[in-house]
C-alpha cells in the first residue's frame, strides 16, 4: 500500500493503526471524515483506501500548534498525521493515533454536498450523479469499484490461462454499418463516422490473426433507454473463437462465470460482506432453454408475450426471476438475430444462437452464437436483412478469402458487475456513467 | 490450444505435426498457405496460430475423394485435415501429415491480394492497410500482436502486484475542456460532446475513490499528423497516485518498463527472434536530464532549436537517438505544460514534470508530473492559461473539497509496442489503426 507513496506524506495506512502496532510511530494520510469536538478533547476519523482510524487529541497533552490546526479542520480536508499508535480496547477499531504533528494538504470548503456518514436521509440519485466526483468518496462506491477491479482482472486471467489472445479493436468506424439510428455520429476530418456499437466485425476479422481472441472493449448505443440495465457507454467482454460452435461458447461462458465467481468469493469476500451480497457458485452445465420454451414459461407466469417478438423488458425480468442460477436461452428465430448468425442446418427459421441470462431478475448478460462464415451465405443474409452489401465491403471481402467456422459472444461487463454486486441500477457499476441525461462529470 | 475448439474440426495444431508424435492420428484446422502441385504428388502448407505444417499427398496412396479435393484447393482456403503424423528427417519441420480425409470449410477466391510468402517485392504500405483484414494474416502481424498481448497483460500484472486499482474512465466528454481544435466532435442526443483526448481529469478524480489507479484506456486526437509516432485513436497506460510526487512516478515508470521488458524477454523470446529484435534491460535509475540540458544536447548535435519551445519532431528524434536506454526529461517550463502541472516551489517558471523518452530515435513514451491539488492555485492556473473556469466546473469543484497531493503520467501503449517491437511506424502496433487517411477497415 505504500509503494510509490512519498514517505513524508504517508508511511502507513489507517489499517495499520491497530492494537498489534501499539507504540509504533506512523504517518497516515487521508481525508477527515468526521470531527467530534468535545472542547478539551477532539476525535477525528481519518479515511483512506484501507478503511478508517481514530485520532484522539487531549488539549493538555497536545502540542499547541497541532491542537490549533485540528480545531480549524473541516470535513473532507486532506491531512498527513504523524503520531504513535496506541492500543485501546475501548475503541471500536482496537487502537487510536496520538498525533505529534499534522500537515494540512488541502482544507476543504464547508458544506460538502454528500453525506458520507449516511446519518441523514438517503441521498437522491440525481444528487449522487450530479456530484459524482464527490460521491465516489462513499466507501460503498469504492467497494463496488474494487469488486469491478477483481472481476476485470479475473476475466483476463481466465482467457489468458485458456490460450486466448487479447485484442484492441477500433472504436471509430465508418458510418452505415448494422444499426443506423442507435449510433453516435462523429465528424472524422470532414467524413461521417460513428462510435462502435460493438466490435463484432473486427473480432471476427481478428480470428485470421489469432484464432482465439478476447478483450474488454468499450461500445456505445445512442438509445434513450431508461431501464436499470442500459447505459449509453458500456464495456463488453468480447470473445470469438475459430473452429468453435455454439456448444463450445456455452461451455466457455460457464467456465468463465464460475471462475470469476469463485475468485470474487475468494479475493472479494470482504467486499461482498460490505454489499450484503451472498454469492453461490452455479452448477455446470447451466440450463439451456429454447426460445420457444422461454416464451411458454413467460406465458405460464401470466405475462403477455408475442411469440415472434424478442423478449420485452418485463418478459426478460420475469423469465430471469424464475431462475436461481444463470441459464442460456437458445435457438432464437432468424428474424430476431443479426445477419452474422448461422442458421440451424435442420431448421433455417432458427439460429444457432444463445443469450446468457442472469437470475434474480437481472436479465441478459451476454448474446452470441455460431457465425456465418461462407461468403455467399453471408452476402445473401445481408440482402435479406435489407442492407446494401456495398456498405459491408471489407467485411464481406474477408469471407471471400477463406474464414474458418467460428462462434462468439459479447457479455456486458457492467451488467456482470451489476449482477455480482447486486446493484439496483447498472449506472452504479460505472464510476462515471453515461446515460441520455448524464454526460458529466 | 484446443480448449473451446470443436474436436470434429481440430484436435491438434500444426505444431503437433512433429517427429515426437510420429504415428499419431490428428485433425488439424487452418489456412492453405501454399500449394505445390507436382502432378502425382501434392504438397500443402497449412498455417494456424501455432505455425505451419506440411501435408504430403501421393496420388497412388491417397483416397480418390481426398485427392480430387486437394487438386481443386486454392490459396487461403480453410480446411480441416485428418491424418497420421509421419516423422521425416528430410522435412524442414521434422514431420509431415499423411491425410485420410479433408473437409473444406471455405474455398477461397483466387487472387488473394496479399503476398504472405513475401516472395514478390515488398507490399506497399497503402495496400497493406487498405486490405488490413487480409494482411493481418501475415505471421509478422500476428507476432507483433502476440507481443502486444504479453505487454498488456504484464502492464496489468505489474500494477496489480503493486496495489493499484484498475479504472474505466468515461470516453464521451462534454465539449470545451482543454484542447479545442484537436478533439473529435460527437452529437450526444443533440448536445455537443467530444471524444476523450485523455482521461486526465477522471483519473485524478478517481484518486478520491482508490488513491492508486491505473488503466489501459483509449484516447483520441484529431490531429493531421503524419509522423511515425501518431495515430488518431490510441490507448494510453494511465497511472495516477495520491500522496506521490514527481520522484515516485519516475521510479514507478522505471519499475514498470523493466518489469515489462523482462517479461517480454522471457515470454516473448520467440517473437523477438521473429522480429529480429534484441532487447536489453535498462539500468535503474534511468538518466534524468533537465529540459534545458536536453535543449543544449540538441544544439550540440547541430540541430536548430528554440530554447523556449517544446521539442519539435526532429529535435525529439535526435535527442532520443543520442541515448541507448530510456531516460527522463524533467523540469519543463510552465508555459509548455498543462494547467494541472504543479510548479517547482523554488522556481515557478518550471514545472515538476517529466517525459519518458525511448532511445534509438523512438522518442516520447510518456508525459506526466506532479499535479496542482490546491483549489485556488488550480483556478488561477486555469485563468492564466486563458481558459474560462466555468468550463471546468466539476473538475475545480472537486479540489474545493479536499484532494491529496498527487502525481501521474500517461504512457502511449502503441508507442511502447512500437519501441519494443522495433516498428518503423506506430500504425503497425495496431491491428486496425486510425490515421487521418485510414478509418476502414
Amino acid at each position: 500500500m505504500t509503494y510509490a507513496i512519498n514517505p513524508e506524506w504517508r508511511t502507513h495506512t489507517t489499517f495499520d493503526v491497530n492494537s498489534e502496532n501499539d507504540g509504533l510511530e506512523v504517518i497516515i494520510g487521508g481525508w477527515v471524515q468526521q470531527i467530534r469536538d468535545k472542547g478539551k478533547l477532539i476525535f477525528l476519523t481519518i479515511r483512506d483506501q484501507s478503511g478508517l482510524c481514530q485520532v484522539t487529541l487531549h488539549e493538555a497533552e497536545t502540542n499547541s500548534n497541532v491542537w490549533k490546526t485540528c480545531k480549524d479542520l473541516t470535513i473532507e480536508t486532506v491531512v498527513s498525521i504523524k503520531g504513535v499508535v496506541k492500543a485501546d480496547p475501548r475503541s471500536k477499531l482496537g487502537a487510536e493515533l496520538t498525533p505529534s504533528s499534522i500537515k494540512v494538504h488541502s482544507l476543504a470548503a464547508l458544506k460538502f454536498p454528500i453525506d458520507l456518514t449516511k446519518k441523514k436521509t438517503q441521498m437522491d440519485i440525481d444528487t449522487i450523479f450530479r456530484f459524482r466526483e464527490l460521491s465516489i468518496r462513499d466507501p460503498k462506491v469504492s467497494t463496488i469499484m474494487k469488486l469491478k477491479n477483481i472481476i476485470a482482472a479475473e476475466i483476463r486471467t481466465f482467457f489468458k490461462l485458456k490460450g486466448f489472445t487479447e485484442i484492441f479493436t477500433p472504436l471509430i468506424l465508418t458510418a452505415s454499418t448494422e444499426g443506423g439510428a442507435e449510433q453516435f455520429h462523429i465528424d472524422y476530418f470532414g467524413q461521417p463516422a460513428v462510435l462502435a456499437q460493438s466490435c463484432q466485425f473486427y473480432k471476427q476479422a481478428a480470428l485470421a490473426c489469432h484464432e482465439k481472441v478476447y478483450g474488454i472493449i468499450p461500445s456505445w448505443r445512442a438509445e434513450k433507454s431508461h431501464t436499470p440495465k442500459h447505459i449509453t457507454e458500456f464495456w463488453q467482454v468480447e470473445n470469438e473463437i475459430a473452429f468453435a460452435t455454439d456448444k463450445e461458447i456455452m461451455q466457455v461462458q460457464e467456465d468463465l462465470i464460475v471462475h470469476v465467481l469463485e475468485q470474487v468469493k475468494k479475493q472479494g469476500a470482504i467486499h461482498l460482506v460490505e454489499l450484503n451480497r451472498i454469492i453461490s457458485i452455479p452448477k455446470k452445465p447451466f440450463k439451456r432453454i429454447s426460445f420457444n420454451k422461454a416464451k411458454s414459461i413467460i406465458l405460464d407466469l401470466g405475462i403477455e408475450s408475442n411469440p415472434t417478438e424478442d423478449f420485452g423488458a418485463t418478459e426478460e425480468t420475469a423469465l430471469s426471476q424464475a431462475f436461481e442460477e444463470p441459464f442460456f436461452v437458445t435457438q432464437f428465430p432468424s428474424q430476431l438475430r443479426g445477419m452474422y448468425y448461422a442458421t440451424d442446418p435442420k431448421n433455417p427459421e432458427l439460429t444457432l444462437s444463445l443469450d446468457l441470462i442472469a437470475p434474480e431478475g437481472f436479465g441478459e448478460l451476454s448474446s452470441g452464437g455460431q457465425r456465418v462464415f461462407e461468403y455467399e451465405v453471408l452476402k445473401n443474409r445481408t440482402i435479406q436483412k435489407g442492407f446494401d452489401p456495398d456498405n459491408f465491403k471489407w467485411y464481406l471481402r474477408m469471407f471471400k478469402f477463406g474464414m474458418p467456422p467460428h462462434a462468439g459472444y459479447g457479455l456486458g461487463f457492467e451488467r456482470l458487475i451489476r449482477w455480482i454486486a447486486n446493484l439496483p441500477h447498472i449506472r452504479e457499476a460505472s464510476m462515471f456513467p453515461r446515460t441520455p441525461e448524464i454526460f458529466q462529470p
